[in-house]
């Protein structure tokens, strides 16, 4: 199994799909795809900032799902319909106030659902300040993807 | 065991302490708190808006994760450290493109962790549009509040 | 939306279908059914007492399992190779070492999917030892139930 | 930080303090300690079979469960009283009716909590069939072990 859509590709999907989400203000970079994985940025951002300098919860939450959608995305193509339909995250320790990277592997890849895991760390960082597992419903007949941005 | 803050009080915390989530645009409203729980909504916004003209899940994440911590705060009184620890959220259909109303209720309250669940509407509905489970750490010696905003 | 098995007939199947969990010395009772609910309890068994006189977490995941089971079959009819695909939980108080009773509740039951909570407690107390999610996986082709025990 | 506890020394624990769980029938078999994780193997036991050869979902549940426990008492020493607050589990696969082997992983190891990740495969297979986090409380005083079997 190989990735079927290219860091570019993806961006193009986004940008036209997701406006809301994905834009040039938005700080979100895809960094990499790789088979079953990716590795996703955002840039630290004010509106994120929580009292004692940390980053909020949902702006983590909002990065795991991200970060999966991108792993699903890049090894079945597009498929705008596929739906979180459980995402669990732990929260580690405090980030601090710099960019999070966010790091996904599919440990399933099913025909109707795939299940991956999500790591999240403060920029520079070794220890993770969260970690998510989440699940994608994968509508029928989607799989490979047959919608073109 | 009673509420230890009112809605306004809380409202009077939020938008001292979370100017970047709680502010006169973020359509953010504490409806009502009562003996562990509370009833908060999220009034509809273009920005979280989805294709198919669905809401977004970090908009439901987030809006689950607030009305844990106003349910948490309005049992304890506020206690601005306290942080979530985990949360899992389960989608169940999708949002209508109107408000979410949600109602947390706090299923343990101990000294050093408070677990809730929260179920989230589109208003109006009677079948929920998703459902979380929250726990919250609580730092040693804050039980009953100590920080005046 | 009504039960479409009752009682003597989920215990038939399980005494036929599931005679490890399901046997006259397991202690497994289904008290009930109702539309989207159910309530079953564990007799208490010394094999799952830990230190302190408390019972295992094992045991309150296997209860729990069992009740989001139960629930799912007596919305849908007898199906064998429904799944577990997410189960969540929350162990909030230490049980007594007496029977536990849970009550599941179905959130969402959609043709591929069932979403539902359970809570469980030491019998004769109000307040949960445990609270769960559960998500499981409806084979296609199997609402309504084909398989006869 | 090292491992603070032989295999040895943690079978030597449970023998005593969970003889219900960790005996010379139980096929639980603690195969390897390292920092911050481990590795623990489940026999095959006809008891946890279900229809269609596979295993049951509660033994896959009870396995992540203990895995976690020895990667936490094996970093922090002996704390017969660390409970279970949260675990979340992902079924990926159906398991084959043959041993599982367990890994755990700390993702966290605080004073109050340690949070962990647990992969279960069927032996010999390369995908997992399934996935848990879980965060154990520690009790206030116990890091470093005080408790001598």
């Amino acid at each position: 199994m190989a990735v079927v859509m290219t860091v570019e590709e993806l961006e193009r999907f986004f940008l036209a799909e997701f406006p809301q989400v994905f834009h040039s203000k938005s700080g979100l970079v895809i960094e990499a795809v790789w088979e079953r994985g990716c590795r996703v940025r955002q840039a630290f951002r004010q509106v994120s900032v929580r009292p004692g300098g940390t980053i909020s919860g949902p702006a983590m939450m909002a990065l795991a799902d991200f970060a999966m959608y991108v792993a699903v995305l890049a090894a079945i193509g597009l498929v705008p319909l596929a739906v979180t339909i459980n995402l669990n995250i732990n929260f580690l320790r405090r980030p601090a106030p710099r960019d999070l990277v966010a790091e996904a592997r599919l440990l399933k890849l099913g025909k109707r659902l795939a299940t991956g895991e999500i790591t999240i760390w403060s920029l520079g960082e070794t220890e993770p300040v969260a970690h998510a597992t989440s699940t994608y419903s994968i509508p029928p007949g989607k799989l490979g993807g047959i919608i073109e941005p």
